[in-house]
């Protein structure tokens, strides 16, 4: 095997195995090659990679150690992005009778929920979540995309109990913006005890949901490292019922034009 | 920039923009070299990926034309993975009271359902879905991976009305195995008239919810152009509702045993 042809193979192994641990050894025996020859070829692929400004590739040393593929964005990519899905979001048709935002196209295609779920990974990748939890139903894709980025499994808290899920722990909670009383439940299997775990949902009002899903968290002992939310509903003007989220879009009534548009909020530094 | 960098960097920007038609110019932009070069590597990477087996790049000639990448799997490694995981879903602890399969934490785990979504987006790709089709909630995850393999969005079809939907379509259909009458709604925005529809669901039994989505599907005049089910469970002796549909896995009592198991099914040839 060519060295070019093997270095797209192992490029190609490691984006499409992000987050997994290979060994040098896995690679030299795929290669039929040897680990010091396999070793340069991934300094190689590691300085490409930072310069591109799109993932690491990690390097443990030692027996048990190898390599592996951390994804993430850059922070200038990852504005540029958001500020298109911000415009996007923005176009008149999207506001529905009771000025709801139509957001489900958006927030089920893949091409922007891969990108998104990027986004909340680099940003939380540092506060070491094993876990990424959200609620049925249109928090799901992004939850599933921004686990896939860090390598964690997602675990979906429902609104009704099912048969498929055995024992469950339930908790009411009060709809803020509606103040409605609602149940969420969790299956006992879905989740182990004392977690890290990273909370992502698609929407904010008043943020009952959220504080919902904090309290449900408690019961399983879990610490939450951190709260991504698409985006915030800025014409709810009483203190929301959490603050300590991190929301990439803002949406409410523009002040001059008196029209609903979707705005980019400053974005942390995540580099 | 040398050579092998501009490689890594073409194969980087091919893998995570999947089903993206990128131009030569963008890339000769992008490297600040000639299109000529970027063909020539374009070639290399092309037959070292055809080596894998793990993906297709297709070159569409002509001045709007350009290269993507069609991920998709090989035939061997799917059916190893499958094996594996029918091994995985048939752990004792699994069967839950009333002789249910606990899958939840399979159907939400990335590193699971990403190659579940490439193995049906190898088998599907050929029929040209313009959309994938799945139910709230457990279709979702698996939704969303084809659709990203496939470079198409997903539509998920709801349980009940939703304000930020818009006006919706509604059927009333009939659960096969529980014959409950139960409503399925799609939003008027979500789907377009006459599309090419691909449905995909984590189960089927009866084939009732299946049927409902089909006829759902006609609403819309859509084509459903393939049915992909993750597992069909054969303790279910009467006739399906629907019978056009390709499962993965198979989920029984063996005759042998007693005990339940899952076994993957003999996989269409998809290569």
């Amino acid at each position: 095997m060519k060295r070019t042809d093997r270095i797209i193979a192992l490029t190609e192994a490691l984006l499409t195995r992000p987050n997994e641990l290979l060994s040098l050894g896995f690679f030299a025996e795929r290669f039929e090659t040897a680990k010091s020859t396999i070793s340069e070829d991934l300094v190689t692929i590691k300085e490409s990679l930072r310069l591109i400004g799109r993932g690491y590739l990690e390097t443990i040393p030692g027996a048990a150690g190898g390599v592996r593929f951390l994804p993430s964005i850059n922070q200038e990519e990852a504005e540029i992005f958001l500020a298109d899905l911000a415009q996007k979001l923005s176009e008149n048709e999207r506001i529905l009778p009771g000025g709801f935002l139509y957001t489900t196209d958006i927030l089920y295609n893949p091409a922007v929920v891969r990108p998104l779920g990027l986004i909340f990974a680099s940003i939380f990748r540092k506060k070491n979540p094993e876990i990424v939890v959200s609620i049925e139903t249109k928090g799901i894709p992004l939850a599933l995309m921004t686990a896939d980025c860090l390598g964690v499994p997602a675990v979906i808290v429902r609104h009704g109990n099912k048969v498929t899920e055995g024992s469950s722990v339930s908790i009411n909670y009060v709809s803020g913006s509606s103040k409605r009383i609602q149940t969420m439940i969790l299956g006992r299997k879905a989740l182990g005890i004392g977690k890290k775990v990273l909370i992502i949902d698609d929407f904010i009002k008043a943020g009952g949901t959220a504080k919902g899903i904090v309290s449900l968290m408690q019961e399983f002992e879990a610490e939450v490292v951190g709260l991504g939310i698409l985006m915030e509903d800025t014409s709810w003007d009483v203190p929301r019922l959490v603050d300590n989220y991190l929301a990439l879009l803002q949406f409410g009534v523009s002040d001059s034009t008196g029209q609903s548009a979707v705005k980019p909020k400053k974005m942390v530094n995540f580099n």
